[in-house]
Order: structure tokens, then sequence, then C-alpha cells
């Protein structure tokens, strides 16, 4: 079995409608990963034991998808030297702005990269996981730049 | 030496221009305390440390005041069934409506009474920590209400 | 007939609908408590005979929920000094930005605690006069953490 | 002396720089007016009893200054039929946008004629309740045409 | 023919819909209105003659009711000194917050008394000019009085 | 004289200060132009005037710059079918939000063109008129292309 | 064939919908235009040929369409100094607040005209487009005044 | 010479003073990195040619920070695979809400990993490359894990 080499962390079974579209891009990138359920709020011992333990474990990137007050992302920047990238999800207030700022206005010493509001930013943190792994990885960088190739080519030029 | 029963934290030093107004209204009130600089992002150890032996300490009340993506409350109360006061404060966007919302807008099952951002804020975080602590001390029942009504003689009727 | 604790206020029967949740809350943590239609701006006079009463009757915590210009919270606190909780409801601006702001920014002197907007906060409510009440009786608060734990258990930990 | 006709509320001594705005005007249009302070929080009984008794003393409008979770006006117009007129203050939030929402927001049934955010709208207020007064008054209505055309007037066609 | 003492316009038909809840509480309070489609910006010389034509025609108060860059109360508080008072309708950003701006900010000189966003504002603009009318008819000040007490009355006790 | 290509309204005298920005731009790129202190709420006699007969001056765009419940570009637009372009002020709520949705807001049909708040949209109106102009004015063009081109060229590469 | 003279982007073919609106108001005054499919994003080197081109193929304004982080207008204005209006298309945040910021907040030197957001925007930025091309077409200006005089007479006045 | 790892873009020369954080960070944990001042809408023939040809001289990651329509790490991220980290600077409303919302709301595609507003952000641009360096550098991952030890025990435990 392939060790996974992102995880993607969710604090509700209800956010994998959006956070699967970054496993979605992963899986279609070839980067073995895992989603893992972790709330920072209702399971923090859980939170602290995945966390802790990851760089040993061999994750690379951390995404953790959140909503409302989503300090998901923050907390594990908070227990790892991992890339961590938020994922603020919609739910609250103003279709997600309450998340976005809980998740972005980190304090100078604890960086989380942070990503749009919903499906658009969970599948954009596994093409950042993507690209920070293809730093290492010729093979997935060419697979990369494919992928980018591809979408642009795939955009129509005429509206109708 | 009195045993504390509120205790005030804060994510950083420069906080304790704020959440000095916390502390002046417990004194004020004859409520033992102490406060703490204890930051969920850059001292998670210590902060996990601090609350989950809040209880057994004889901590009754935890008020927790920090700026932008304002965790601290709400993971403090994710690691205690105490009743966690939230006070956000300024320096992020919008005058703390960062801090605001990353503290209020807690998941159903991990509260976090939330106070007005920054000065006001603090005080009444003191005071409703006051009211709480006065339903099972009438002596500091009597001093609540009768802080309340002092405060209302203060206010003059004439605006010049 | 057991006296109620708690006293869950709402402006509006409409309420009912989100306000719910604190009263499930409070039954399931076996909390006497009553719900009352009482509305700051509609029925003052209600409003204040309630209230002024309430620290008499036995109650020892207030839920407030209103929306838009939600001033139930602060004129309940203004005529207490029991430890009052805000719930803020959506229906006005920005899915309850407005009734969040007219909540929590209470100035020092007269405290709100103030939980999140909508269903998630009602619970919320309910969960911290939980708190509160469990300061002075040891089995509730064995109540209280056995229903933390309970719902840390209940968290999935795979997504799908 | 002269019965005052508009009475002018706000809810601390430190809001008489910007309501005094509302005062001039009033004095500049040579009608009878008194300003109070009177908070809806910190001296509830001193609201109650001089918005109840205020139609019987001849006071034909109300101005209410507030800021932060701005209940001022919303209360009085809760206690009265008589025309209330909020200005939102500035101090909290966003330059006074959570007191504007908190002023404005009100629910079908109690109306607040909401003016902007500080002076502006404390200056508005007056002159709102002037066209009010006016209505009845033809010597008020013809000095406050007289007041719009000199502040016509007033405006120079050229900027430097 | 009774002569209408309210004229409530509106930017657009659709405005209607929402702008009807001013026209029903009138109705309720038996007080002769007319109800107008202009546009300030679609038909700004049907507003010109109809607002300078105003008080001359016997109307005491204008209602406004505009959507997004809401100007039509401001134009209209331009063209006369009748108090106008202003709703701002949705359909742009936030729910209506653009409307609620553009509505209530209005500069220091020229006041528009806004009330809240959407119907409860319609009603409200009503309630308020009723509030002004009644400053000089009794037999209305007494209906409106009973209306208040009918509408408290109405509210239920128990939410369920 | 040189017949004024664009008009350059203001709503206050203050607005000067930001709106000379627009006039040194036109100056700059020898388009002749004139600056009037114009106020849609104040003036509106004065506005009506000079917006109605605009076209036949030879004026080919207006600039319109006003503050709060910005109406004056929009106002504007309503009387002519001259490009309009409208610069939002600050003075209001969160740096010039207000003044922002009431310009740029406006319903289809009469379209005002809005720049960014303050100075920089100030300076934008002027070019954004330059290069309306420059559509039928080749030399203007070129000038227009070498002032982008020197923009470019000023740009420092290193940052110290 | 006839050339197009208004060139409508949009970042992606969903835009359509919005952006129609443009398309059948140019057509409605007889403007030839051309409607194309290209991302700032997705497809960057398609943007940058078109656009450097575009003054020599003849297009005298560029209508830009997008939503969320809308850079499209503003790298389109990068790139020519033909006039450029932006369209801010909901889908993000608080219905398209974040796409209207992202497009009308350009820096001095790179001006952006921004309608409003959605459909009215997209009419509103065909509209402004035919004003800036009927300033050398006597026959569009006449088609748009007629337009104008037109839409105000079908503003009916009764609202029901 | 070094070959520089990490390459911080900047829109203007005077975003330096908030950008120098990251440069400040970079150095302090012996990262080779350049500075530039590069604007997407000022010099986009510049910023072409920067990022295009970065990942061939050897950059791993670029910070870009911006104000206002803060495009600039947008059309980076549009240009090449390489991680791309976006820092919002003040300068425009709300202190900086329009720069976060206009690089963080990226579309699917094309990822931008975003900070806070301001120096805070722009440090954690640099501790967040300096995460993704470490991941193929062993000693600067034992360097960042010092450096984060460091400044947790540069937290002090009392605020006074």
């Amino acid at each position: 079995m392939t060790t996974p080499l992102v995880g993607i962390l969710m604090g509700s079974k209800n956010d994998w409608e959006t956070m699967r579209a970054a496993s979605d891009a992963l899986t279609e990138l070839q980067i073995p990963h895992e989603s893992k359920v972790i709330s920072a709020h209702r399971t923090p011992a859980r939170h602290h034991e995945y966390v802790s333990s990851a760089k040993d474990r061999g994750i690379k990137t951390i995404i953790a998808g959140a909503g409302m007050a989503a300090h998901l992302a923050g907390v594990t920047a908070a227990l790892t030297t991992l890339p961590v990238f938020g994922v603020p999800l919609k739910g609250g207030l103003s279709d997600g702005l309450d998340s976005l700022l809980a998740t972005v206005q980190m304090p100078g010493g604890v960086p989380v990269g942070t990503l749009a509001v919903g499906r658009a930013g969970a599948k954009n943190a596994a093409l950042l996981s993507a690209a920070v792994l293809a730093l290492s990885d010729p093979s997935l960088d060419a697979r990369l730049v494919a992928y980018r190739e591809s979408m642009s080519a795939a955009v129509p030029t005429e509206p109708e």
C-alpha cells in the first residue's frame, strides 16, 4: 500500500461534499493521500494525535477544510512545521466570509496558506500540494504541467 | 494565597493593554484571578496544559482574548467544559470584525460566550464571570448589584 | 413541578424553529427551563416584568434569541445581573451579521455572552448555561462531561 | 420658559461631541429642545421614565444617538408612538456599521427613522424633526425653506 | 375623493411586492395615500415633477423605496423639505446592504429617515408617517396607539 | 479659450483635494476640462442645469466624485447619455465602501463606469476619459500610449 | 462581414448566461461586437493575444466579465489603452462583493470602468460602450437617446 | 553567488515596507531569495518575463504582495505551476479586505496560497516557503523546527 503524502482533514462529515474536490484532484494527479474527519473543537485529542505524528508518517502537506470559526487549519499549523493549506467552507455568514477570515488571518509565525471558499478552494489546495510535491518529483511536475495545459485547452473560445 | 477563580488568557503580551480591563473589573469586584499569556498558535503545549488542568485547580471561568484568526477561546472551549468567554481584539481587519467572527461562530457543541471587540468586551467578560460566580456566592451577588447601581448613578443627566 | 433554571426568550414565535435547539439541549441535559415569546420592541412591558422578576423566581441564566436589530439580549442584560446569553438570528442582512453585531457589541458594564448566529448558537447557549449551572451541581457537571465525550465519539473518522 | 418640542437622547456624555450637531441645528431653526444623557443599558429606569412621559410633556419627536449595539432608538420607539429618529455613532466596528445596523434594522411595527452615522446624521435628525414640526407650523416651514436655500447658495461653484 | 397625505414612490414596478406593505399599513390606519412608480434614474423628469409639486398638492410625507444604488429617497429629499422616509430594497449585494448604505448615508443638510431593508422597512415607513401625521390629528393618534396595543396583544407568550 | 471636453463634478469643495488628481492627469495629457462643485443633494437645480446642457456645450465625458450616499454620478447619468464615470470618495463607512456601492450598483439602463475609491479612482477616471477621447483623436492616443509606457518605465525593479 | 467594435470577454462559458445581456443590448443598438471566453487565469496566452491585437483589429472598447478574484478586466486594462469596462459576476462571496472589489479597486494608472454586479452591470457595460461610440457616431447617438426615452416611457406610473 | 530559491514580488516600491518582513524571515532561515518590484498592471511585460522564466532559473516558490485589486499573485499563478503565495496589502478598503478577496478567491485550477493581510502575512509567506523547501532539505527542516521552538520559548507567561 502506498504511503499517503497529503492528509485531507475536515471538521465534519458534511464537509466531504466539498472536500471531495481536493481528493479527486489528488487522485487525478496520482498523488497518494488520505481523508479524515477531525474536528479542532469536537475531537481535539484525535486532532493532536494526527497532526503530531504526521511528519513521521510521511505526510508532506496537510489540507484542512472547516467552516464558521474555522480553526482547524490554524491549530494544525500550530502543531507542525509541514505546509498547511486551509480551505474555508460555507455555512456561516456571508457565504463563508467568517471561515475565510478565521482561516487566513493567522498571526506572524504560524502560516496557513489559504485557498478560496468552497469547492474551488478545495481543488486548489490539492493543486497547491501537487505544486509543492512536484518540486522534488519531476514526473509529478510533468503531470502537473500537462494538467494545466489540458485545462487551458478545455476552455472553449465561443460562449455558445 | 487565594486560589484564582477566573483565568484570563491572551494570545500576546501586547493584548494586556486591552485585557487589563478584565483584570481591573475582577479586582474591583474582589474576585481572585490570574492573567497568562498563552497563544493557541505559538504555545500550543502551554495552552493544552493550562486548560486541561484548569478545572482541577479551581478555575471556574476562563476569559480568552485574541485577535485576527482568534482561535484562543475556541480551542480553549474544546478542551474544557468550564464556561469560556471570548474577547475579540482589534488589529486585523475592519476594527476587529475578523477576530469577532473567528471567536463567536463556534459550531454546535462547543460554546464560547463572546463579548464585544476590545476593552468594552474585556470588561464585560469579567462582569459576566462575576455574574456566573454570583449565582453561588450571595456576597458577590450583592457586590455585583451595587456595582451596577453605582454605574447607573454615575451616568450624568446633562451632556454638558 | 420543577422550577425552571433557564429562561429562553425569543422575539417572535417564528424564532422557535431555531431556539428549539436550545430547549432540546437543556432537556437532554435534564435542566428545567421555560421558553417564552417576549419582544423587546413589541411587548416591552411583558419583557420588563419577566426579566425584573427572573432572579426571584429562581432563574439562573437567560437565553435571548432575536434577529435584525437584535436588542432583546441587551435590554435583558440591562434589567438583571443574571448571566445573559444572546443568540443572533438570521433573517436580516448577510445571514445574520446585523443581529450578531446588535447583540455582541454591548458597551462596557452590561455584558451579553453572545453565541453563533442561528441553530448552532441556540444549542451552544444551552450548553453554556449548562456549564454555568454545573459549577455548583456536580451531577450536572458529570452529565455535561459525558455529553461532550459522547459528542466526540460520535464524530466518524472516515468521511465516506 | 419654552416647552421643548424635541428630546435629544444620547447613551453617553461622550456622545455629546457628535449629538451637539443636532442641538445646534435645532437652535438655528429656533426649535425648543432638550438634550439628555440616557442609556438604554446603563440607566434603563431613567430611560423608561423619560420616554413614557414624553408625549404628555409636549415632546413631538425624539432623537436618539448611540453607538455599538445601539439599542437606544429602538427601545425608545418601543415605548412611544412619537416619531423616533436614530443616529448611529462611531466607535465600534467599521466606522459605525455596527451601530447603523443595530439602529435601522427594526422589525415591522416599531419604526425608527435612521440617519447617517455621526455628525451628518445628528444634524439631519434635527432637520428631519424640523420638517415634521413644519407640517403644522407655517413659520417654521418658511424658516426651513430658507435654511435649505441658504445652504444651496453657500455651495461654491469653483473648487479652488 | 380624499387628497392623499402620503406619497409612496418606488423605482420599479417589481418593488410593489415589497412596498405594498407600506400601502397596507396606511390603509389599515385610514390614511389617504397614493403609490407611484417613479425612478430617479429611468424617469428623472417624472420624478422632478412629482416631488416639486408634492407639498402644494397636500402631500405631507414621502416614502421612497429603491434597491441597489438606491438614490430615490436622497434625490427626493433634495427637491423638497417634506419629511422623506427611505426604504432600502433587496436585490443587490448582501441582502440589501448596498441599498441601505445608498439610502441612509446622506450628507448633512438633506435628511432621509431610513427604515429597515425590505417589507419590515416598508411597513415601518408607513407607521412613521402615521406617527408624524398623528402629531396634529388626535383621532389618528388614538388609532395609532390602539394599533400598537393590538400588535402587543397579538404576540403569543408560548412559542408552541 | 479652449472648450472643455471633460467636466469634473464633485459634491463638495472638500472633495477637490481628491478630485484634483483627475484634473492633474487631464492637464498632463493636454485635455481641456473644467471642474465644478455641484451637489446632487444640496444644489439639485445647479446640477440639472449643468448636466442637461453638457452635451450641447461640447462636453464629451463627465467625471463625478462624491462620498457617502454618493448619488452624484448616478443622477448625472440619469440626465445625459454622455459617458459618466464615478469616483467614490472616502469619509463615510469602511474607507468608502458606502460611496462605492452607491456609485456602482446602478440599475440596468443607466450606466456609471465606476473607478476605485479616492485618488487612484480620480486619476483613473481622467485616464479613462482620455482613452475614450483618444478613440477619435490619434494625437491623444499617441500621448496616452506614451504616458503608459513612461509609467511602466518609472517603476523601479529593486525595492530598495 | 462587419468588423466588431466591442469585444465582450468572459472568464468562463458559464458567465455567458449573464454576459449575454451585454451582447443583447449591443445588438439592439446595432453595434457590431464579438463575444469570447478568455480566462486571465486559465488561458493567459489566449488573453494576451486577444488584448494585444484588439486595437489594431478595430476594437474600440472591451467589456470583461469575471467572478471571484475577478482579474480579467484589470489585466486587460494592463495590456491596452482602449477603454475597458468590467462586469463583476456573482458566485463567490456576498453576492459578488469579492468580484466587485477585485474589479474596481485598480491602482492609479490603469483604469477599469466598473459596472454593477451581474446582469444589470453587463447591460450597462454595453450601454456605456454605446455612449462612448456615440461620441463620434451621430446616428448611434440618436439611437441611444431614443433607447433611453423608450426606456423611460416604458416605466408604468401605477404599481398595480 | 547563491541562486535564489524564493522570488518576492511586490506591485509597488512602497510595498517594500511590508514585504521586507518576508525577506527578513527568509534571511533568518538562510534561504537565498530575491525581491523585485513588478506590477501586474503597470509592468505586465516585466511580469510575464520574470514569471515565465522563474522555474528554469531555479526559483522554487514565488511570494507576491499587492494591494487593492491585488491581481499580482493570481496572474503569477496563471503563468507558472510553481507554488505561489499571496500577501494582501492594506491601503484600499476595510484595512485590506479588498486585496484579501482579490488574492484568495481564485477559481479552481489556478491556486494561490494566501496569507494574512500585511506584515504578518508577509512573514508567514516566507515561513510557508521555508516549510515547502524543508520537505527536501533536512538541514532547513531542522532550522525551521528550531525557529518555531525559539518562537514559542520567547512568549512570556506573565502579561506584565
